[in-house]
């Protein structure tokens, strides 16, 4: 039999899209299924149950990671690894992440249909809380021995107490580690949430670099006062001065890092009442570019504005870093597999960078990993009008299909 | 006996004060009480106790307003009404509105035990809401039949669960209406909260004039999408726009309405992942003026303000006016006993605009009111750093004293 020949089942694998959409679906059109929310619990147990019914061993660890595994029967064979994630960011789009686990799925079982000899065994994995609801990367920082030492649930008991409601010991999770010398490799496909495909036509992106990301907690304190009875020149407003960083520190990065991307995507008032002067406000700032090196002068630059903002308007400013994650490669070999197969499929391709992370950028310090990206409709990502054309999806399924049969007949 | 040798227990009053900056004391030794909420209620209960204590008939009203009145035993007697509000904003000082309750209340103890022979009931009141934690001024409003004619419980549940949680019936609340010509006038002792006092070192402050005061909620619309995918030049980030306008009003109000005050006390963001763009941000505007056309003209400011940001930055905004206030006179007779009392007492005294809304400013539109400021350290209020020197207070309550005994008499 050719197995180069071998296809998903588009309509097999559309149901299950539709299915999974409606777990968590916001009326907006979208999905909402935050990491071990009660959404994400159930479309872990929907997962389970069709990798079981795909003769799939199902198995979990300590961080919450959910696979399905098929066995080669040879002795002392590694796993294969393939997957995404099915948590998604508040009232996000149905593909992120989904289309990932939901694609290798499918593949696992036209691998087990067809008995495609393998070499390896082929694990489908969801991982846990990739977008960051509670710790961003959790499940592949787990499974990969990447954790820091002596998570702080001491100032984070809500997600301590997620960890519990998930059945999950918080206590354990760095038991979660998994020797790096039994996985083979790590295949990821995902929609590319950016429009470089969208934009030029084309139907595969092979990814090369996955940007380094850090985030700040920035908060600045003034001093709360009544708003009717404190004259304006005599203020010291955190949110006046926390509004003054925001536009200033977009403006600057807008203008003097091109390649650089920032946002701050909340802020906290305190006391938040309408008529009293603000005295803290904490502001999310996150900011990512591919180069290690250009990222850390953005950090800087980001932090002496908020230093300058601060001592102009005679408030204090806190500082803290939540996350630092490094830039990735992904493996060139596998690189040229996607690259041949998608060739052979007759798929237009480039190569290109990601701005977002993903679990394969945990997975490529320690195995050789790789991505496939499928075309997301004008970038737009993390919203409900997240859009990719079925036949893109079937695409890259198709791509990742032969992408991980080569792999594990020739390991 | 001279009835105008009379004066208030500074030691009672003391005691009283120390009690009830317990109920709900903060670490950082300010109080929160804010309106029907559990430390509220034990405010309430507290304060019923006292006047029990005193000899006052106790009630309340279907707003929740509690007061105690000592009848003076003629027919067809009108009240006399005194107090203010025992509620706080989060985290506040001691002394806003508890000081003008606490003050009454020793009043009627002493008016009481020397069996002084007003012509008027006294009753003493707390308030309910002063500083609008549901919504402002609800107490006052509520008495006078001010209140609007349908609150809309429908957009406000958490109100209304509110109210039934301190036993109110939220369909009853425009029953509290009392008919003003049972008032004969209401007078209420309270901090300045502004540093008028404190800088010129005197004693008492006649309240000529309360500001008028609007409240918007500003929200600006943009479009959510992933933070690391999303070119910044493609971006329409509604935290951007907000924080373009929070600077830009509050540096044109200063600039040009030196008479003024504009506050963005609070700002809410949709969704408010740090990896996701801001779709919505919802900012709460308060303007304050003494003069009611240059109110209206600060007020076309900022809108216009808002609609500018919005269509530079590619964003919709919407503008709902929360609370429209106008401004309010004191009563200019009362203010002569106000001032010729405190000549009696030696105090020295200035007439001074209050920045600060304050319940009687809702009396005042339907009976003779008036207002006796006490000096604040600095300024400062809403702030666990408010403080006023007790002493101050004494001159304050022997203030009201001596005027409630002279409007009691002489009605």
């Amino acid at each position: 039999m050719d197995f180069h020949a071998l296809s998903v089942n588009s309509e097999r694998m559309r149901n299950d899209f539709d299915e999974l959409s409606q777990i968590g679906a916001t009326i907006s059109g979208g999905v909402t299924r935050t990491a071990l929310s009660n959404e994400d619990m159930e479309a872990r147990m929907w997962l389970s149950n069709r990798l079981e019914e795909a003769g799939a061993w199902v198995q979990d660890d300590e961080v919450g990671n959910i696979s399905g595994v098929l066995y080669s029967g040879q002795e002392g064979a590694r796993n294969l690894l393939t997957g995404s994630h099915l948590d998604t960011v508040p009232n996000a789009g149905r593909y992120d992440g989904s289309i990932g686990v939901l694609a290798s799925l499918e593949c696992l079982r036209v691998i087990k249909e067809n008995h495609v000899p393998l070499k390896t065994n082929l694990e489908v994995i969801d991982f846990t809380d990739e977008e960051g609801g509670w710790y961003s990367l959790f499940g592949s920082l787990g499974l990969t021995g990447q954790l820091e030492k002596q998570i702080d649930f001491q100032h984070d008991r809500a997600f301590h107490a997620a960890l519990y409601h998930a059945g999950l010991s918080p206590r354990d999770v760095r038991n979660a580690f998994r020797d790096p010398a039994t996985i083979a490799a790590y295949v990821e496909l995902h929609i590319e949430q950016s429009d470089q495909l969208y934009e030029s036509g084309q139907d595969i992106g092979i990814v090369s670099k996955i940007v380094g990301r850090t985030i700040f907690t920035i908060s600045f304190f003034g001093k709360a006062s009544h708003a009717g009875t404190t004259a304006m020149r005599d203020r010291r407003d955190a949110l006046y001065g926390a509004s003054k960083f925001i536009t200033a520190a977009y403006d600057t990065i807008r203008d003097q890092f091109p390649a650089g991307v920032l946002n701050c995507g909340n802020i906290r008032v305190e006391p938040g009442a309408f008529n009293v002067i603000p005295a803290k406000a904490s502001i999310a700032v996150e900011c990512r570019h591919p180069d290690m090196d250009v990222l850390a002068r953005m950090e800087q630059v980001i932090l002496q504005l908020a230093e300058d903002v601060a001592l102009k308007y005679l408030l204090m400013v806190n500082i803290y870093r939540d996350l630092h994650r490094p830039s990735a490669r992904m493996d060139p070999n596998i690189m040229k597999i996607i690259e041949s197969v998608a060739d052979q499929l007759q798929l237009s391709h480039r190569y290109l960078c990601s701005y977002a992370g993903h679990d394969a950028q945990i997975l490529s310090h320690v195995v050789p990993s790789a991505m496939i990206f499928i075309p997301s409709h004008k970038g737009i990502s993390h919203s409900p009008e997240e859009y990719t054309p079925w036949e893109s999806v079937v695409n890259g399924a198709n791509t990742l299909l032969q992408t991980l049969i080569h792999l594990g007949m020739h390991p």
